[in-house]
């Protein structure tokens, strides 16, 4: 069985990278170690480490992304958090024989090379889960 | 300075304990380690540890709780990130020092005896922020 390793981030959808970090790395004194754009995702990323975790403040950059549609509809916020696992394929085949609906059916590639996958929201009681296989 | 040590927890807004296990232990296969009733939350609780967090599970018990207020307008879905803190009057002082907006000026003590406060979703980009200090 695959197992949940840790939380691997919390995701918040911001307007404004500047005046998030105003809060998170000034006001809390988390620290920055990134700043990346992402254009596969659309967005921009700010990253600051705690614990074994990380917050990444994400910022779109199309009006058209799933994020940016969560940010005109529900304003910003916790967008969503990403758990890290052992074995994802064996995850999703896992979650897909208990009938959980997910957004990604297999595992894909970002350009870090991680593998992820989310899981849909209505499967999850509302909350936005990514998988990570680091 | 005040230094914040990790996600202490993410605690999930949810109607009915019940089916949110379903996701988050049957499926995902987390562990629930205790399920407690929070009368002075309003609230019952599902802890289910993961790495060196956990996630939460929070179900209101009360109509008129800021939790089951939040759950009314906004559905279920993640409610709010708890960061856990060294010294947490020296990071209030620290916020307060930058003019950032508070829900508990000072520390409260819960049931366990841990000192908590909850910064304002409106300081903190949308995000509702719960220092811990264990």
């Amino acid at each position: 069985m695959a197992i949940i390793k840790k939380i691997n981030h919390v995701a918040v959808a911001v307007d404004d990278i500047e005046s998030s970090l105003a809060f998170w790395r000034d006001a809390l004194g988390l620290e920055m170690t990134e700043l990346r754009d992402a254009p596969a995702e659309a967005a921009q990323i700010a990253f600051l480490p705690v614990g074994g975790s990380e917050i990444e403040l994400v910022r779109p950059t199309t009006d058209d992304s799933g994020l940016a549609k969560y940010l005109a509809k529900r304003g910003p916020g916790m967008h969503h958090i990403c758990l890290e696992v052992d074995d994802i394929a064996g995850m999703l085949a896992q979650l897909k024989a208990r009938g959980v609906r997910l957004i990604n059916e297999s595992p894909r590639t970002g350009a870090d090379g991680r593998q992820y996958a989310f899981v849909h929201p209505e499967a999850a009681g509302g909350v936005l889960v990514e998988l990570y296989q680091i």
